[in-house]
């Protein structure tokens, strides 16, 4: 854990230079676009260490699957975000010597990331070992107005001398990725060229053959005047550049702006892309940095409009859930259905960009509730464009007639994960594909969805869960055999919990779908069953053998669900028994320790308890958190949230909040010491739901809104924001007061505890705070 | 499966030259002596696909763990035999044309390998492409009288012109592994010497530092008179040569004798080791090669009298079984407790060449019965000396107190391997070390073993599993999560049967000998206490309750103990429906369909029926038989010869045959398509086994020799030989008769069939053989 970042409600700030944090800074700092993502990396030189990290959505290496013993199945690649053309790069020399802040004399140091406006920046003050005194203060966004464009200003101020500040922008594609299997490169150059003000680098992918242009368009003013130096271009494979040696006095204020622009073959011809590069420079350079600038911060104002979480009383709070707020919304845009939400974003090389079933769990929830319909909706088709692959992916495991996977990690919907204790088998992950569907129509009422984009994926996954379950004669119940649910700290288990109720849910709901297709979309539903060889008769007899037979093990003693077969054969002992020494225990036991343990690394269980809540009453959950949650140790940052939200309802709300704050500030104070390798943006869903369902006590149930909120003591107030179904409406808890504001024209029907109200458009319902209401 | 072996009793045979076996046939005739081996390539220059491969036993290279996901607790590298210092080699031009068999072409092609001799042999003509025609034929072989001699004598016969032929004897070091993470070369050279017709080479491994000179010396005949030509002699970095240039005419016949010297760190002090190679060279030289062959050839014959086994009535049957005998005999003679018995031998590079439980559960009876007594007593003194390293092994696992779990792969009594369902799970290894002490003093009688070797590791191992089973407070029984028996195709199952079965019997055995200890060697027992902090009183305490309390699941139904728990959730269909194209299903299905299907890699249930063949009746073991076998597919080459073996004594005779010919000739047809990669080494042993416990019937029960033997109806006789107790005797089954010949001075007692028998010194007995005795 650290503690270096500075508390402020919209800013993350960190004063003065510390090299061995600078990498977490650098996570920490990102800023993104949903299309590309750039790390804090320091446009000028640095020779210290660092993470180089520029990635562009889509754009993947398929690296060689790197393993000890090979398993039958197993994915010949990994696919991974590679890094890309570096454009944020401005060298500059101060009477000839370089400016490294690995070398010279830091007198003042802030870096400062604005949350609201999305703008990066730093400000210092160094002296060179020539004893030249400057200061600098960088500003860096990378547009969401316009999804191309990455800014720079740079100034440079001469403080106490006279001479030449030279200033070199460039672009370079000569870039590796510290996650590599020989030291590979994977970019080859297509074309570059440079001049004057302007440059272009055309590179392409090894492999996958992703070309990308990134065109960069330079201005240098001193003291706000042009400048008229020469400016002088030079070139190499990957690389081109322009240098300006500026004369200055004591005083003189450089400022450097530059524009870049990436344009990729996801999305223009090949043929055209250096065209398309000129084009958006020559746009940009005509608008300039501050009209750049003034419509993405409009963008952002109005992205927290609908997003923003105020809490009173609580700047460290503040801060971290803002923090959240921002780096999803920066990650993921939903404009493109190919792109979707990498563990890490856009802001480190781990787990190589690419989707996990984090997105269905844990981010789903905040752009649905957030975000216009369409994002969610991008979410849900992005799985059904990989429908034939994860048929296929079945079919490599040896399913067959339509069932389908979906992988446990993948890009462009084929599996590139190697572990078979996970990938063959942590099979809910396609029940949280299923449930996405659900959560999706139950929230937005959007029922044509299913029709038939839901039904399809539905279908696919149903087939899978009713080939995946075996009769045993033994128990005269149907089975499910060698899987690993969502605690990872057991693999290879019989009858998960989780699994296999999620499996019957899955088959349960699609029989509903299907009720409503033949009634809504009677002749759409034929060409359906045609399509997919439906033998609705027979298949959907099969499903309700299952669903009446599923085999559930229990303890009769607890009157509890079992996690899985076996699972009271266990040592039994409380995780807060464990000596500290030995925790987190993935650091301090090997590998098969960890399993035979009764330790649970992430809700499992309790998963389904938070899924389907109206499938339990109170007294159950309170029986199963109670039972469960001592053998919890949370060594997934996806962990504590699920926790939070059960906890909180079952009136632990000392529990619900210390959950919460696990995960809240979890990158901003590197709880888990690895926020240098990317930030945890997937659990940042979670955060959110944590405190939105958490704290705010807020579901859907049936389609309807309702909430049972509670305040942590030491706040004054909080406050949220959510799109339901037309409607705007910001909740505001106080410690007296709930009020719920219709900001939209829409009128709305919520149930406050108990009680039902509706709030017209453009009014607001207050409800007085009773002691314990929530309990 | 291939069938180009010529079928012979004493010989294997190849002719005709067919490259693309050339790999297999590498392997198939493959020299050594117990110290070191060579696979079968050719001493002149080879172009086309080969194998090279010369091995020292001892000399490893620690190369780095390869693995896609790390667990905690895996070994930072795996050992490998490595490939060393070619000693073979003599390349020959003929009027300046190199003598290449990829490029020549072949009039005629024999190899042989003389199994009783020791001795591999090729002959062949060919016409090479100026019309020059040569007969080759070489002789090679590892001396068994002397461990650090290699021989060749190659002979070149000019069939067709005048001219010269040039002969290039030479030691090459600069060598690589096919199986290296990345092309590495593990050697490099110390230093490096030729003059005349001799050669010295000195390496040093990598990392491990082990140090190896070769040193070689030859001398060339024409037509049997000394050649007195020049010999020019060069040398490179790890490389020497001597060429020699020889006049011939038609019909003149050039023989080289090339006499090599291995000498290794493992025996000598480094700064000897050249003196010591030229001293073994100066001796082999002086004696020449006749010589050295002839006391090869002896040690050979005396090895077959103690351990052949004669089939009558079936060559191919015969040249199977002494094709086992032989490669067991040439990879480990018991000389040095340092070695031991890689699941290849020296025979090709794939698994290392390192250690596994092959060696207790399927070589160690081998070795038993047909070798001095110190041969088996030193491979267990092997595992004595790795005690400490097992101990600290097991520490790593989370495990105190000196409880030892060997490793599942080792060469220094480190682990070696790395998948985590067999690395740390895998533990019924530890049960076939400590059974591998009983099997001794119950063969041999050799009780003092115990003391205190003996004890010494079984408490260890007593102590493992008494910290590896925990109380399951749901079963009120000791129970043993998270394993993986001997049959692989499950991973990280509970209570699996072999498992806690052979954990209770060490615990028992382990008592059993504390009583002897104390009794018989009282103040060494005391010493032992205090060395081991042994707390006898509540150790083994625990140890009654463990062993009156551990949990077997069963089939109240069928009768049966289960595999592991929830075996009987399976859908069990026999093996034998189904589709033969899913055949074998390790090729066909992936992993984790093979984990959750019925199907049985190997004996695991039956293991432990056939261990402990006392503890079960007749009627309880074809229960099992009846169940288990029906679902095994005998994926492993270890599989076969445990079902044959309980077919026997079931009297399912047919089955007991058909699951020995599975083994008997694997290698020699190449079964299972992977001869090219090596021998089944320790499979040999186990169907060494499957002959004289299968068809011998043969068991010590209670230290008494008993037999209960079959004979397959298509064979006339068998017999086999072994020692015990200090009788070597000869057993010989006819149709109608059964004899047991005693050729050695002590009176043996022996049980045949259910009858007791003493059989004195230098007499034999003879048993008619009633119809279906067996049975």
């Amino acid at each position: 854990m650290k503690d270096y970042i500075i508390h402020h409600e919209w800013k993350i700030i960190e004063e003065g230079f510390e090299p061995s944090f600078n990498r977490i800074s650098e996570s920490v700092f990102s800023i993104g676009n949903g299309k590309m993502g750039q790390r804090a990396n320091f446009e000028e030189k640095y020779t210290g260490d660092t993470l180089n990290g520029t990635y562009v959505a889509g754009i993947y290496y398929p690296d060689k699957t790197r393993v000890g013993w090979w398993k039958n199945g197993y994915p010949e690649y990994f696919a991974k975000i590679i890094n890309s053309t570096n454009w944020i790069g401005i060298h500059v020399k101060i009477n000839g010597e370089e400016l490294d802040l690995a070398k010279v004399k830091i007198l003042s140091f802030t870096r400062e990331l604005d949350m609201q406006h999305g703008l990066l920046s730093r400000r210092f003050v160094t002296e060179m070992k020539n004893g030249n005194q400057i200061e600098v203060c960088s500003h860096r966004f990378v547009s969401m107005a316009a999804s191309e464009i990455g800014a720079v200003r740079y100034s440079i101020k001469a403080l106490n001398f006279s001479g030449k500040i030279q200033i070199k922008p460039f672009l370079d594609g000569d870039v590796v990725n510290e996650d590599s299997n020989y030291d590979e490169k994977f970019w080859v150059e297509i074309a570059r060229a440079v001049g004057g003000q302007e440059g272009y680098l055309t590179l392409e992918t090894l492999k996958t053959q992703f070309r990308l242009c990134t065109g960069m368009w330079f201005h240098a003013t001193k003291n706000g005047e042009k400048t008229n130096s020469e400016i002088i271009n030079s070139d190499r494979e990957k690389y081109v550049e322009a240098i300006q040696k500026i004369d200055v006095s004591a005083g003189d204020e450089i400022v450097v702006e530059k524009l870049t622009a990436t344009v990729s073959s996801l999305y223009y011809d090949k043929e055209i892309l250096v065209e398309k590069a000129q084009e958006a420079i020559e746009l940009a350079s005509g608008a300039g940095y501050d009209l750049l600038f003034e419509s993405h911060k409009n963008y952002w104002l109005k992205k927290w409009e609908t997003s923003d979480i105020k809490i009173e009383g609580d700047v460290a709070a503040q801060q971290g859930i803002r923090f959240n707020i921002f780096q999803l919304n920066q990650t993921y845009t939903g404009e493109d259905e190919r792109m979707n939400i990498g563990p890490k974003g856009f802001t480190g090389e781990k787990y190589g960009g690419v989707t996990y079933w984090d997105t269905e769990a844990y981010c789903f929830p905040f752009f649905l509730s957030t975000a216009p319909q369409k994002v969610s909706r991008s979410l849900l088709v992005y799985r059904h464009k990989h429908l034939q692959r994860a048929i296929e992916n079945a079919e490599k495991l040896g399913f067959s007639g339509g069932a389908a996977l979906y992988p446990m990690v993948t890009i462009n919907g084929e599996e590139c994960h190697n572990e078979w204790e996970i990938t063959f088998e942590e099979v809910h992950r396609n029940g949280a594909i299923a449930y996405a569907v659900y959560n999706y129509v139950n929230y937005t009422g959007d029922k044509d969805y299913l029709a038939p984009y839901g039904f399809e994926v539905l279908l696919g996954i149903s087939r899978f869960w009713s080939l995946r379950v075996n009769w045993s004669e033994a128990k005269q119940k149907y089975v499910m055999l060698g899987v690993t649910g969502p605690n990872e700290y057991e693999n290879n288990v019989n009858n998960n919990f989780h699994t296999n109720y999620i499996a019957v849910w899955t088959l349960k709901y699609t029989l509903e779908v299907i009720e409503y297709l033949k009634k809504e979309h009677p002749y759409l539903f034929e060409e359906l069953v045609r399509k997919w060889k439906f033998n609705e008769l027979q298949e959907t007899a099969r499903w309700h053998h299952i669903i009446e037979n599923m085999y559930f093990a229990r303890d009769p003693k607890n009157k509890i669900y079992l996690q899985q077969d076996g699972f009271l054969d266990k040592a039994l002992i409380p995780a807060d028994e464990l000596p500290e020494d030995q925790r987190p225990i993935n650091q301090n036991w090997s590998w098969d320790r960890i399993l035979r343990s009764p330790y649970i690394k992430q809700a499992d269980t309790l998963q389904s308890f938070f899924l389907f809540q109206e499938d339990f009453s109170l007294g159950e959950l309170k029986r199963h958190f109670d039972f469960y949650e001592p053998l919890t140790v949370h060594e997934s940052s996806l962990s504590p949230c699920v926790h939070s939200i059960l906890a909180a309802k079952i009136g632990y709300e000392n529990k619900a909040y210390e959950m919460y704050l696990r995960t809240a500030r979890l990158d901003l104070d590197d709880y888990n010491n690895d926020t240098e390798d990317g930030l945890h943006i997937t659990s940042m869903g979670g955060t959110w739901m944590s405190f939105v369902m958490g704290l705010g006590g807020m579901r859907v149930v049936n389609g309807k809104l309702t909430f049972r909120p509670f305040i942590p003591e030491n706040w004054k107030s909080y406050s949220f924001r959510i799109d339901f179904r037309g409607a705007h409406l910001e909740v505001i808890m106080q410690h007296d007061k709930f009020t719920v504001v219709n900001h939209s024209t829409v009128d709305v029907m919520v149930t406050i505890w108990e009680e039902e109200r509706k709030i017209a458009g453009n009014d607001k319902q207050e409800t007085i705070v009773h002691e314990k209401q929530s309990a």
